[in-house]
């Protein structure tokens, strides 16, 4: 089951979860897993920026993406393979697709400037990847520092047809999808999976855009799957009427460098984690944070009975 | 009357009222001044980062500095005289502190690196002011790709005594403002004010944290005022419900590149501008995003009947 | 005298010279004029990055080029204008224009990055200062963090009538000179004047690839002169042997930061300034760094009498 | 043979040999390591930088360093085990301490700003790859965007026992070796290696200086040996003319991007490698420079004999 342009819905991104020690935490990835099947997710990403695949030794992300992969057979699985180096990707991703991933995400190296440099790495990661591997373009300049023009996207998705998805994390964005599916419209270039990141802060009207859907981690997947089918459904102010219930919160999860706590210690919170732990070198949670956390979820759960998660 | 460390309240950042031909437009500087005075804002920034400064002449700036200034003799009015050059910033600064200006704001150059560096800058850039001119530092990393640890900032406040607030807008920056605040707590710190920009997208636990207000751009600086004073009075969740409200709308705001826009076309859908010209180079507000800004206003208008503006 | 793109030979990076006491000496810029004069340059540009122009308030600037023109009548003269907005940069070009000058100089400001970023700001650039002032394009991504390839050159040069030279200061450059050479062979680009910066670093094998000239700041402009005219005239290991004689020295002062320093002191040696004063923020040569440039000075004039300048 | 503060001499840099179908080729190994201790060199740096180390997969960095460990048994040898992530930094380095390697040299990540950030991020490193590894402090802000202040320096020193030596490759950086080195002599830093990288670029000065010695790629290592032994032993003029008849050269292989290729091409015509392939990606040498480097050389052979090599 490899992945294509036609991918929509919600692809959430899982976390690694860690026990207080800092081993890997198997019975969680399964619970995880479960959890995504449950609540209608399409897909998932393991490995990505946030599953804090750098700190995981290489034997550990394969195992992870391998247990992933069998847990849901009946989901496509992305797998995060950005490296510093074309021969450390070639050896994940071969690994990986060999134990039935979907496909590979690859963020750009923050040294990429110009439009020359960024097509040009695209190329040759697909000539150390081989073209038969599907890949997700991951665009998010905020953390990367790469910008990526809808131009460059057209000349990415022309020139290699294993790019069949966007993982778009553009801020601001929304034009920037608008454009893309202006262009598939015209006929001057070709269609390609467009699912959002960065938490979901737009996502409300990412999907009026033309967005296909969600590819991110924020801790109420369900509530992203929710919104898009609501979108999809035309249910406009029911799918702003929800968004709008837990942006509060998303937006305090999507803090840059504090975020990925926020989100571990709402996942334990929900009894998808055992513990909330991430390996080191980890931004900790003050407990005046954890009790901000624990006032949004009391405030949330007055719309929306998944918060309801008694004491913290 | 010059600014102190006591400042606390709302400082709204003023825009630039432009015609469509491009030239000043007085009279709604006027109006905009009259508005801030109407809603019990403490005090006004102006040619800041997003009062579209670069873009205007000198004798521009000096003269829209005055006219505030005189518009408003009860507020103090800090002015943005961040430039390239000491020279420059000093003949501004003169200017501006002649005609009665309570203060200046200074932005660190996007060069800054190391700890050293940036105390260095400010050092220097207080010798070319003169330490008598009250000044405003700046902390903005998003923009200005200046990273300042609280302890930098420390460092500024022990060695400068006319730095008398900073301009919070660190992302994320909570924990920053708590660690300055534990510092004044023991002693080892002088107080400041602390006023917050970053549009405000934290302004709620912000002023939880120990924050003494904002000084930020958002079109509805009155929800700005009623959140400051309602969490000054410990009405906290009647603070958290009015900004919640205004959450969807401020997150649109807050877009680098597209959000003054959307901000002068909301300040002049409230009737307080009569232009939302902004001078070149400008991103372009389009068609969608218009509408999608009017159905967030539409939204609000549920929660908050100063939204309710007629047709757009 | 507009400067065209017929432009060659080489064109010095002026210094501001000062007093110790900060104030412009005025003696020193009318000496420096008549040196250029004297060893044959065929061009000069004032207010570049190096000489100090964003310490210098605007009347200084205008002053500091309409001295310079009136010394050399017969001498084009490229006025710096980067600011960081469009207005101060109009009122610059507006005034040295009329003053006389021969054109101006662009930097790109730090914050492009992607190719349609940088060719529209040039764009909106020679929209500010109008089209019919003849525009030198900087190239230094060591300084400004900005990366043009060739293509993007082709594009601003194909799009813009105005844009004449480029100062080209890419490191590594050497291959780009050949390419924007190979296009103007081929007929697919416009012929500019390519007069290389970077202190010279590369000049021997630059005039090698198609460059026509110097124009850049090194405190020898007579050896850029030398060697210059011996590869026009075909004089290959001439010019070479006179390059590499100063290459210890030359390679001292192209250090970033301390390099003006350096390059003023030994104007001053050569009795071409009165003091090697710099305004602040400044760094400073320390006695160390004095007796090493002293004892590069030395070596130097074993092979180069014009570095036999005394006791220092 | 663990490192210690007291090395010194010549380290240089090896790269990494490869067939032109980019298989490694251990037998050129062979030949550098044999070449490196002819010419007295003490020890030799892999995987670094300019070794290819991002381009190999795993198993290919262990043997590597295996193969120069057991080659050279009475050489140190310092791995570079710069990783994304301290998982596979303790990998790497645990297989090659175990191997036999004297120490390991970790560059900082680019990501890195402020002062706290730099000095937390090699305390973690050193909990990763654990306090009784030696390592080296690679300080190249040209290449990593860090900016290490001599003070950030001391910290980790202080801090950090096992931090044994500076790789100095700051630019400009001589006043950067006075500053350590007055600290040293005034008890209140304790004594590091300083070994000077940057391709050498001022290693005549940075010996003066108080530098160790060298510890970079130029591929006349036997240059800098010279050059080394001669500043040691108080013959400066006899250094600086040696140095200065590479200068030329040195400064071509010196340039970002394109000097390994220059570097790789010089050490195959010198006899010590069978290809000058890279492995991709990789920036290729055109047949103007190739020319350019023939004539570089032909130059320097008129005053170093090494550089005589036929016909190229």
């Amino acid at each position: 089951m490899l992945l294509t342009a036609d991918a929509r819905g919600v692809y959430p991104i899982a976390p690694t979860p860690f026990f207080d020690d800092g081993r890997v935490d198997t019975a969680s990835i399964d619970r995880l897993v479960d959890f995504y099947l449950q609540i209608g997710a399409t897909g998932i990403t393991v490995l990505g920026q946030l599953g804090e695949a750098p700190k995981l030794a290489h034997a550990e992300s394969v195992d992870i993406a391998r247990r992933m992969i069998r847990r849901a057979p009946q989901l496509p699985v992305i797998v995060g393979v950005s490296a510093p180096g074309f021969a450390p990707m070639r050896e994940l991703t071969q690994e990986v697709m060999a134990a039935g991933a979907a496909g590979v995400m690859i963020a750009p190296p923050n040294t990429l400037r110009t439009d020359e440099q960024i097509v040009g790495y695209y190329r040759q990661a697909v000539d150390a990847i081989g073209a038969d591997v599907p890949f997700v373009l991951q665009d998010y300049p905020l953390t990367f520092s790469v910008q990526m023009t809808p131009a460059v996207i057209r000349r990415i998705v022309d020139e290699l047809p294993s790019c069949v998805m966007l993982k778009h994390e553009d801020w601001p964005g929304l034009e920037k999808i608008s454009a893309l599916r202006q262009w598939e419209r015209e006929g001057s270039m070709r269609h390609i999976a467009i699912l959002c990141g960065n938490n979901g802060l737009f996502l409300d009207y990412e999907m009026e855009r033309g967005a296909d859907g969600a590819n991110t981690g924020y801790a109420f997947p369900d509530m992203l799957c929710d919104v898009v089918r609501l979108s999809a459904t035309g249910e406009r102010e029911a799918a702003h009427d929800l968004f709008d219930a837990h942006l509060p919160l998303l937006r305090y999860e999507q803090q840059p460098g504090v975020g990925l706590a926020v989100r571990k210690y709402l996942l334990m919170r929900r009894g998808l984690m055992t513990s909330a732990a991430m390996r080191k070198p980890a931004a900790a949670l003050t407990a005046t944070a954890r009790a901000e956390v624990e006032h949004l979820l009391g405030r949330l759960a007055r719309h929306d009975p998944r918060a309801r998660l008694g004491a913290g």
